[in-house]
């Protein structure tokens, strides 16, 4: 947070001083002029904004962090805000309106127009995640039989209206979308004033449907390097777009939800310190009792192999070090996968490749860290004959593990299941009781056979 | 991979039929003609290529996998390449030149022009990972004399160089960046032809510098949601432009690059098949190692309890369900500070809110998962008495846990370090040595006193 200008400002406004507000509302770009206004009161802050002109209002806006446009919704009287919310980009005030106190959205869309009110209850009702819930409904739209020039008088007119006039969409008299024509063809064509859309146009379009998932169009965008992609209906009717800059959130959203899977912990919709502690206890305590639901199995396992632990006391000095080795491997196992499923590089269908992999990958691992367990192992068990138990139980923990790793992973992606609940937390468990199996077991083998 | 035209493509092919692979070059959109051309070997692809003219060659060349591409510089004819090269963009020709073998390149960029030569040999000089190696050096510059229509017209003549023309950025003689027009200003002010770029253009830009990060240009794109950010040297002087597309891929690199981390893994380069299995073990066994010696220090710690182990058995039962309970809730608290302090949420300045929290939260949760554990330990435990040291445990562990797994990542950012080094794993290695010492000291005051 930025709280340089914040003296200032609060100066400016006590003073009711509209010139100087309103000069601070132009001199930067609205990003930063939103990062100075952090600090403010939700009504110090609108009082900032009413200083500024329509459009400049509404992009400052935009800018300001979530929870202060929230605050400042649910603050400031409903008809003053009317403006502002039919100025808004229809995809970002139907994401603010969602959060906000039904009662206050209810008040404010009533004086909001018409035409505004309409889009924003029919982009409201797409659900989250889809295409429908991240586009915009401001295309610019022409009919092919259009000139160059034509199109670009028309552009210079209704330009101001649209999220983009980089991607002008060619539709017919009922929506249905025809081609593409980009901003830079336009230019780039100017000295060819009468040509016509429809020979300039490109037919081979991408499109999303409203209800694809974003993960989806993000990768579809990205592939494609699209500045924007269009969102189609199930008659191939133009309902909206979406923009590069919300595919970045996506990609943004989408990162923080995996990096959360892989730690066991839901989702935060907020940030860490704005989350209350009641509700982070609530995110986490379902994935820990699960795990700790499965743990309990290791009691019971470690129960049945009492024999081995109280005859040969020292093997219980290394069970710790077994079973973390094991859930390491298999975590680094189950990481690649996840990953590389979640990019498309692999499919289930690879598994004999994987199988194979991650079989010699495992064994080699499981070696080196054999040679320095059996060194250290050396010198803490009885002999050197005894110590043996432990590099024979590495590999194989090991092998074992990398190969229930990669394979888990593709059979829950293979199920429809999100690979990604097969995370470290869940692999490590589950190698837990590989370990303790493998390592009561062979102890029991080779020290039996040493009596 | 799309092997729908392969038969006909190789029919083409081995009837020279240019008219049709030319047709087959331009029909689609260039992602999607290299999509069908996949399962070409790198002859057969640069035959259909050949076919196609200069621009839409270069255009489908790029969204070939990099694979394919490094393949195809290294099997062709070097005096066949130069012409595409020097058609390339820019930012993609180096950062492909990097990866194929210098033997070939140097023969290749002798026959490239001396301009793209140079350009090439400047921004292959950056280092991976800053500004200056994503950057594009071809950008629309104007100077601030230009109206309106003079602009359009120069941008109407020479757009085809660039690889956007949305943003043009105004400079003086010397390449200092004065300000920025955006193409939906030029059209928007069509009306006024004779308004001079001066009047007309912001002077207020972010800029990045050529050595910054990579990560913090994605963050300064995705805030301001810019489709290009320019790059400038310690003069301020232009030496080129990052777009959207760049920013995308820089994304998708980081969220691969914390998703390894969080498993221990190092970043792979190429896909997970595609790298060779003893790299792959390479790029695991440092990690690996690493967390295995560290768990070496749990056989020692257990040795020094032998005495506790020996006496009461059953509470070796219990030693991994401890453990990996530690374990997965300081995983939990580290994945929320990784993640927090990526996006700028949370500072290391925070310590002490997130200490207070997370002692709150890691007492509710370990006093959920005792009441588990005591229910299970009355069935396994001699008496209810002695079942108390599981419960007693369970909290302290979980709650330790939880401040270290938050704390650390603090303490490695407020160091300069990684935080996203102090991931899962680790967490959970140092969770161990906690977990098995209260353990053992638990149960050694309680059941000692109770004999």
């Amino acid at each position: 947070m930025n709280t340089l200008y914040l003296p200032e400002l609060r100066e400016m406004l006590a003073a009711n001083n509209l010139a100087e507000l309103q000069e601070f509302c132009t001199a930067l770009h609205p990003a930063r002029t939103a990062e100075f206004m952090e600090g403010l009161s939700p009504t110090e802050a609108w009082g900032v904004l009413r200083a500024a002109d329509g459009s400049t209002r509404v992009e400052i806006f935009t800018y300001l962090p979530e929870e202060m446009q929230i605050e400042i919704l649910e603050a400031v009287e409903p008809a003053e805000l009317s403006h502002l919310i039919a100025d808004m980009a229809p995809d970002d005030r139907v994401d603010l309106i969602k959060k906000v106190d039904p009662t206050v959205v209810e008040k404010v869309l009533k004086l909001v127009p018409t035409k505004e009110r309409r889009d924003i209850l029919r982009l409201r009702a797409y659900p989250e995640g889809t295409a429908g819930a991240l586009m915009t409904s401001e295309v610019a739209c022409l009919t092919e039989d259009l000139t160059v020039r034509q199109a670009l008088e028309e552009i210079s007119r209704e330009g101001h209206e649209f999220e983009t006039v980089y991607y002008i969409y060619i539709v017919d008299a009922e929506m249905h979308l025809r081609g593409l024509v980009s901003a830079r063809q336009l230019v780039t064509h100017l000295n060819k004033p009468q040509m016509l859309l429809s020979d300039l146009m490109s037919r081979d379009l991408v499109t999303v449907g409203a209800s694809d998932d974003q993960e989806t169009v993000a990768e579809k965008v990205a592939d494609y390097n699209f500045l924007a992609i269009p969102v189609v209906d199930a008659e191939q009717r133009l309902v909206g777009i979406i923009t590069h800059d919300d595919i970045i959130d996506v990609l943004q959203e989408e990162a923080s939800k995996d990096a959360y899977q892989a730690g066991a912990v839901e989702p935060l919709k907020e940030s860490y310190l704005a989350t209350p502690w009641l509700q982070l206890t609530r995110y986490r305590v379902g994935w820990l009792s699960l795990l700790f639901g499965g743990a309990l199995l290791t009691a019971l396992a470690m129960k049945s192999y009492n024999e081995n632990v109280q005859r040969f006391a020292w093997i219980a000095w290394f069970l710790p070090l077994v079973i973390s080795t094991g859930g390491n491997s298999g975590s680094q196992s189950a990481t690649l996968m996840i990953r590389a499923l979640t990019t498309k590089e692999i499919t289930p269908a690879d598994w004999r490749r994987v199988f194979f992999r991650e079989l010699v990958i495992g064994f080699l691992l499981g070696s080196c860290l054999s040679l320095i367990g059996y060194l250290v192992g050396c010198f803490m068990a009885p002999t050197v004959f005894d110590a043996l138990v432990l590099p024979l139980t590495i590999v194989l923990v090991v092998t074992c593990s990398t190969i229930v790793g990669s394979l888990l992973p593709l059979m829950f992606d293979r199920l429809g299941f999100d690979p990604a609940l097969m995370s470290t937390p869940f692999i490590a468990g589950i190698s837990d009781i590989v370990g303790i199996v493998l390592y009561m077991n062979v102890a029991g083998w080779l020290l039996s056979e040493g009596i």
